[in-house]
């Protein structure tokens, strides 16, 4: 049998939730019976040397770990409701730290009216968190990867790419609340969160929308080379498929929100699974956890 | 500041949720608007040579780390329906070892009917599991820490101690259906789950509860010796404070679950947080995470 150095994160993911009903999309949506709202869950963890890097500020680590939770709700276009912390720790690390950590977690929650509903600390070798976050959608409303069709237009919230050189990564803010506002507009086919990079996340909303796309370089919104933008990941921006006769709307929707900067970057095509940049076609390529 | 060596795990746990509104039991619990329901939540970690050492059967570790959280869920009388699964290892791993790691924790839910709603797959430098589970009650009917009265009965579900050393600890059944119908019965006062051993886990239910309890030493059902029985830890059977005047009719339910050898092991008394064995005071002593 292959390590998971040789296969990678997605193959092996595939292979272990063959048999999972949910999967595809940034969290699982569960159906609540005799509810008008659809239950959202996710998990995330955040390691040192994976993640983080040591040394990193402890309150940085905690908003992080807690954007990127919050992050994939928003994804869905869902409210945010209650977190649990699972906090992994050598036994030599000091109470103070973890201290930052929660104020970390809590600048960000508090923010989002979020509560911290309970978790677990044990002993490891390395700091980790691993957080479980729940939202709620109005049943049936969730915001997935799979509603894109041929000819939507393709928006980004903000610009791309060197987040990981930046420090962007560690202070990004999770777009919570453009995500309800693009959910409850109706103006959206399909919606997710950019975390893997552009050109590898966009590949996922086509092979679940069953469409192509094809990009114009020059509109795409990059903090550093347009590679950078395509391939850096960890933005947290979203990434929206919109109907053409629904883009005035959506632009005029979008100004209005606070921090946001966002530009029409492509359109989708009905050339399935086939991503193509000013015609060209784009080389799949893509940091992902254990490859080498 | 302190490291967490020096104040140990359960120290650091009160410094760090203070501010929780929700703490001291082994699941959150909260409302749901709209819903005849309340949501139960919970999440667990699973660390090599912390939780189990490094050779273990893959399934076992699946099996280990599934049944912990079912058992948190079951002490608060839950339905079981969600899990989560965040799984940490190095990137030397073979897949065919966690493709077993799943078959345990598919062996579990299924037998339960909880599905596997998503997750995540992330490098580090040792093998981890954290899930996350949720499950339902009726509104409002939740089986606390906090309801046992002076006068009650104590009970367990099963025999204490040796769980480690046996590899109990391992294959354990989590009470996921007695714990059901004991809330059902309207029978008990109050119920929790033994994961750190009676002499610790009672304490906790005393100071919820505001009461404190004689043990019986002849009747505590020990696997070993009574001081294995009161502070070994990973037994999982359900501990309940149930009031006289019901202690017949739940020895009737409880003869009726499968698996169950329940034992009446003592009294509740006016004495708060006061714990004797044959009324002689009992030491406090336990596995504390971090403490050396």
């Amino acid at each position: 049998m292959p390590t998971l150095n040789q296969i990678g994160e997605h193959a092996a993911i595939e292979a272990l939730t063959r048999s999972l009903p949910l999967t595809g999309d940034d969290c699982a949506l569960v159906a609540l019976d005799d509810s008008p709202y659809d239950l959202v869950l996710t998990s995330d963890p955040l390691i040192e040397e994976v993640h983080f890097v040591r040394g990193t500020a402890p309150e940085r680590i905690g908003w992080k770990a807690t954007a990127r939770v919050l992050s994939d709700l928003a994804a869905m276009g869902a409210e945010p409701q209650w977190l649990l912390v699972n906090l992994v720790c050598p036994g030599g690390t000091e109470l103070e730290q973890l201290e930052k950590i929660y104020k970390g977690i809590h600048e960000l929650i508090d923010r989002f009216d979020v509560h911290l509903a309970g978790g677990d600390l044990a002993q490891g070798p390395v700091l980790e968190l691993h957080l479980f976050g729940t939202g709620r959608v109005p049943k049936g409303t969730a915001l997935l990867r799979s509603g894109a069709r041929p000819g939507d237009a393709l928006y980004v919230t903000g610009p791309l790419g060197g987040s990981l050189e930046s420090g962007h990564h560690l202070d990004f803010m999770p777009r919570v609340t453009a995500g309800q506002r693009l959910r409850e507009s109706g103006l959206v086919h399909a919606m997710m969160d950019l975390s893997d990079g552009l050109g590898t996340d966009l590949r996922h909303l086509l092979r679940a929308s069953g469409v192509g796309a094809d990009l114009a370089s020059g509109k795409i919104p990059a903090n550093g080379t347009l590679e950078q933008a395509l391939y850096d990941g960890e933005d947290f921006e979203l990434l929206l498929a919109v109907p053409p006769h629904h883009t005035a709307a959506l632009e005029s929707l979008l100004r209005k929100e606070p921090d946001l900067l966002p530009a029409r970057i492509g359109t989708c095509t009905a050339n399935a699974n086939h991503l193509t940049l000013d015609g060209i076609a784009v080389e799949g390529k893509a940091f992902e956890h254990f490859k080498k």
